[in-house]
């Protein structure tokens, strides 16, 4: 079969047909599968619930003689610090540890620098004429959410492979209205790209104009590989403190997607200064998170390398989800030519780029098949994907032989809305 | 012993004398004694911790169907808003159930209130030329700095026995600028006051100038009676609702006291409307609370009537503590009538007011003997009490032993404060 570019308008009038075809035969299922987030499987869940019976007693809930159980310790257990200072790299007094998920601590960052604004800020972001923010794209849409919520204007930086386009990036901060820059150095949501260690570099040397800027540096998939070997990245804590601006960065992670998403724990690391910074402003809001859980969570993950073992059994669930989209995509969709994709080795997504102008029409054949996907356009800024291109697989949740099915039909509504849009120019 | 008042001052230095006797064979002593915060104590903790066995497998995590393990159930698991529902005799839908503290949804109200203005704000706060807000007092401290975090004008309310000044309430909310008011319902902080009947209609009728004003009702004490039975108070949202204004109030609650202050859970519940715009601006700051922790306690509290009943242990082990305090005050100080005090029957703290003009003292020397209390004016508006008379005893966390130790330091202290005082009249 030719690609469909080299088609005659008669080859691609036949294949439409062809594909529509299957696709009612699919819509004629009534199915109802889900590929929208980065939900972990039940088999995942499962796999970790010998959690629940690490603390059963009130003997069992003393962090070094610390009750867990009263109030106090706002900024977290002393092992909660050690364990999270393990992981990323950094000291366990630049650490603050925070409740089930890390969306909530960038929140507060965020709400933080509106209100009364950061350490280094000359007035709350509120009070600022204006406040633009760097979104890296396609990024994660929550990031860009919270930002837009205080109206900054979201500019869009490009992605690279190494990591978004720093040219770009280093020529915005010069602007003092640019206040920061969401970031997953990581397996970057959606694309799965690690930040290579220049691009972690050119970050920690930024000059920005602004004395207030703030890299979120959103590290949700620290230890998350599925495939291959736990790959060590730059501590980004340490490097802005070489260069001179310790306070430029805040660092977050979570257990959403190591134990449970539904009842982890979170922290967000930061130079001394930005810590007791925060945690003033915190300690008007909180009296403290919850430290059973804390303890629950240090009792079962240790340390950092008992963790990559506890991530190994998750790898070894998601990694067959992933080579099933990866294989489905390469026998359906290339022979086509009309999208690319990447292949990652760890996080939670596939980004597939389409046929330009054709992303919205195709998730909404999917949705009409019983496939529900991330909405077209969620990666960029404002929900606008300018090519209308982008598109997010989120395979994680569906068991393989569902995820099979909704591929299948995924690829048939590509097609179809490839097709339609070559006979329509 | 002739009262302070009418001793001569060859009296008062005698008395004077010997009370610093006392003092200084306390502080020989090197006690380290703790009467400053409302903190359960370990034993009642060790009361309520078979609530830690009652999930122990992945099994046990579903609330009917639903996996509490896994995101998603923003406003929390239908169960925990059931029971909520039936401790505040609202409906489950009126309910948005929060983590370990309900102070975190306070002042994610006001934080909202600030940045984004509530249902029928004219303007975010931060707009707004000026942002006064009414505070009962004594009161609770930690209630007074959200406010003042945000640059509210704190204006304080006198508690009367029926509740705050009701004749005052009603003059100032005609003031446009006037946009809220700290309530504590019952077994007021610290004062341990239960609000009337005609105190709470008249705060359902209230009439307020600005559309937007909030009564911030923190039924932090709904069911905490440690003497007596279990007492019923008219639940505000229904009257405010049948006033014509639903959307007026926002009521608080946690588990703080039930279960564990460091590992509960807490909830929020106002009108259907007030909680769809709340959940709205929530769902850009959180994915869950810990929805395995709001199950646990479901199970383990289970209702309204059954919670009750577990309160009735965590009154045996406080009310002679309560008792502890009376029998000292009465014997120590009543003689002396330099103070008179509150005698609660529920709730966490007793409220004294000793000579004006001595509380801070007082509590200096306390610290010097080794004994920690809340600061003095902490309950008043900016920590000011402009009497420096209220003094807030929380008996909660010493052993009885220990308690007895502190109170007698406290009383001697108190009498050496009142003693100086007279002395340089």
């Amino acid at each position: 079969m030719p690609m469909y570019i080299h088609m005659s308008d008669a080859q691609l009038k036949e294949e439409l047909s062809t594909q529509m075809t299957h696709f009612e035969s699919c819509c004629a299922q009534n199915l109802k599968l889900n590929m929208a987030r980065g939900k972990p499987a039940k088999q995942q869940l499962d796999e970790v619930s010998d959690i629940l019976s690490v603390i059963t007693t009130g003997d069992e809930c003393f962090d070094d003689g610390l009750d867990t159980r009263n109030y106090g310790d706002l900024s977290g257990i002393p092992s909660a610090k050690v364990y999270w200072a393990d992981i990323l790299g950094c000291k366990p007094e630049q650490t603050f540890i925070g409740g089930s998920a890390s969306l909530n601590l960038m929140f507060d960052v965020i709400s933080k620098a509106y209100t009364h604004g950061l350490l280094h800020s000359q007035r709350p972001w509120c009070r600022e004429e204006k406040v633009k923010f760097l979104c890296p794209s396609p990024g994660y849409d929550r990031h860009f959410r919270i930002t837009e919520l205080f109206g900054a204007e979201l500019i869009t930086v490009p992605m690279t492979a190494e990591g978004p386009d720093m040219d770009m990036v280093e020529e915005l901060v010069k602007d003092p209205q640019v206040k920061g820059i969401w970031c997953v150095p990581k397996y970057s949501n959606p694309d799965g790209i690690i930040y290579s260690n220049r691009t972690i570099q050119r970050f920690a040397n930024l000059q920005p104009a602004a004395p207030d800027f703030i890299i979120m540096w959103d590290n949700a998939y620290c230890i998350h590989e599925f495939e291959g070997e736990y790959v060590q990245i730059p501590d980004i804590l340490s490097l802005c403190e070489a260069a001179g601006r310790p306070d430029m960065v805040y660092e977050f992670a979570s257990t959403s997607k190591i134990t449970f998403a539904g009842a982890g724990f979170s922290v967000v690391a930061s130079s001394v200064a930005n810590i007791a910074y925060i945690s003033k402003l915190f300690s008007v809001q909180m009296i403290s998170q919850d430290k059973i859980n804390q303890l629950r969570h240090v009792l079962y993950l240790k340390d950092k390398a008992h963790t990559i073992s506890v991530m190994k059994r998750h790898a070894a669930i998601m990694a067959p989800k992933f080579k099933c989209v990866s294989d489905i995509l390469e026998k359906e969709i290339k022979p086509c030519g009309i999208a690319n994709w990447n292949r990652p080795t760890g996080g939670y997504f596939v980004s597939l780029n389409t046929m330009p102008g054709t992303a919205t029409h195709a998730l909404a054949l999917c949705k009409e098949a019983g496939v529900e996907m991330t909405g077209a356009g969620a990666a960029f800024p404002y929900g606008k994907d300018p090519q209308d291109s982008n598109i997010r697989i989120a395979p994680s949740l569906p068991p393989v032989e569902e995820l099979e099915k909704a591929m299948e039909i995924f690829c048939i509504c590509l097609k179809m809305a490839a097709l339609e849009k070559l006979l329509n120019q």
